[in-house]
């Protein structure tokens, strides 16, 4: 965050005022939903304790983040490296104006999130039968159903639902996904009430051509302000799809911190689009957004040993531009 | 590249017809120059075989490429990995069409380059001071006074020429260029007769709107087709920034097989944007080229085998979008 390109935030909030950053968002700010704690840390073999999975979750709290993705309810056989996740949602220090989501695969997750306070249930489900069977376990006919359901459970709490079109822009079994497959499945979540919508390029088969078409044919079924695009870097197309989607009106994106997170097709290919490398990118073509990037990148800098590899980022490597280099001596005997 | 996006390149021509390629482009063709033989392996610190070198450009020139950057002639004290120059010229098997440009700092790098037959002589002097005397041990006036030499003694040779305004996004020493010292430099090569440019973001701090401006500038000196634009990845912003270019007009860029090739600032950092994921991007977004991405990708994958470590091309570890996996067998199972 450049104070001077970020004229919507007060510099002397602080973080006891009720929602500071988001009350102050101009229209054009690009609002970063972290979601490392819960789609990064997911794939890791390496176990995470819980304190650690806390103390990040902390970390990024301080950082400007408005929305935080802090963990998931799904069955610990499916996804053991979160099994914690009531213990992290009731260990982190909640900071106001902070949304932290839960993703929730079912009623039971999602009775589990209710009890934990996660103030939003991210509902996922693939726009592709032959993945959400993969991935769910059952059709996405099912998966509606089961949405309704949810829905009625949560009736009266304080907690906002966004639901996830996964594979909305291509499907590593089946293919191309037609854009019409997608916009019904974000009618059938506003039909069922949810607020929130997300479009999720699960193993990173979208474009920028792609991306303009169809973010522009969502905006005239949801605002800007509740569409969220959430790109994969798998085939190195992930920041060109956020400024093609950015560009179409969209506002909301999720990134991975350090681009933590894989692509279980692809060993060794990048996940989420990394987050610093995101800010950077605002940052360097002024787009407003609300993340201090200088204190974002020395805790994107703890994660290798966190999870014990490198990990994909490349601004924490190579730094900011302006965190110029001295030249070689002998630069000055040069005539 | 899928043929039916490429109308304009004769699926029945034979490497035995003159420039077959080149002469049937469409003026939205995006021409791919490779630099993996020079730009890529320049710093790589194990010693590639001579053989291995001539191996590898003798695919490329197989799989529709009009331009590769086969080496340097530069002092084998400085760039010890590419001392075999002169070798590698005389050993290629030329394809008709196929343009090969050697990269030469000074007038002896010219006449090596001459007498080893490359096509086209590539000048290169930075933007910034600073890092023109720590690259070329000069200051830019000395650079283009040598130039003026160069011109001289190739009047007459069967070679074009090429000249780089290296740094000309940014420099890791001084920071910020100022667009106007570009373009003066533009000015310099074009009143020298050098007839093609290349702007080179030398340690990827280039953005796309920053992107977007300067070639809309540029272009307005120099013809499309005499416009290279040469971008790394070092802060995830490679294609981003090729998409911008060619948006504003620009056809030409340089890129690096597996996107070999790296940034002496940024240990684990990406070099030069990686050439199947640029093929990839404009096979997706159905932007004309003339490469043959199926066969790329295999010889993308025989790099790590020849240069002893992982290389950062996403999509030759992913995959093409078509290259579809098998469902796992319990999805037939699943109601």
């Amino acid at each position: 965050m450049s104070a001077n390109l970020n004229p919507n935030v007060d510099p002397n909030l602080d973080a006891k005022d009720l929602h500071p950053v988001s009350l102050r968002m101009a229209s054009d700010t690009l609002v970063v939903q972290e979601v490392s704690p819960r789609d990064g840390l997911q794939i890791e073999p390496k176990w995470v304790e819980t304190a650690d999975k806390i103390a990040l979750i902390d970390s990024l709290s301080q950082l400007g983040f408005t929305r935080i993705e802090a963990g998931s309810f799904v069955s610990p056989k499916a996804i053991p490296a979160l099994r914690d996740g009531d213990e992290v949602f009731r260990g982190i220090r909640r900071v106001p104006g902070v949304t932290y989501v839960a993703l929730i695969p079912n009623a039971k997750g999602a009775e589990r999130a209710l009890a934990a306070r996660a103030d939003e249930l991210n509902l996922v489900m693939s726009a592709s039968q032959t993945h959400n069977r993969a991935n769910m376990r059952m059709s996405c006919e099912n998966s509606l159903a089961g949405f309704g359901d949810i829905v009625g459970l949560v009736q009266g709490a304080r907690v906002s639902l966004n639901g996830t079109v996964a594979t909305a822009f291509g499907c590593p079994f089946e293919g191309r996904i037609d854009d019409n497959r997608v916009l019904h499945l974000v009618d059938a979540y506003r039909e069922l009430d949810i607020g929130g919508i997300t479009l999720a390029d699960t193993t990173g088969m979208a474009n920028p051509r792609q991306v303009t078409r169809l973010v522009a044919r969502v905006l005239d079924l949801v605002p800007a302000s509740a569409l969220t695009l959430h790109f994969h870097d798998t085939r190195g197309l992930g920041l060109a799809n956020v400024l093609a989607a950015y560009e179409a009106g969209a506002r909301r994106f999720d990134a991975s911190l350090g681009g933590l997170g894989g692509c279980p097709f692809a060993p060794g290919a990048s996940g989420n689009i990394c987050t610093e490398d995101l800010v950077n990118l605002c940052d360097e073509m002024e787009i407003p957004n609300t993340i201090d990037l200088a204190r974002l990148l020395p805790l994107s800098r703890t994660l290798p040993a966190l999870v014990g590899h490198e990990v994909p980022g490349q601004v924490a490597k190579a730094g900011r531009n302006t965190d110029l280099h001295p030249a070689p001596a002998y630069v000055a005997e040069i005539a």
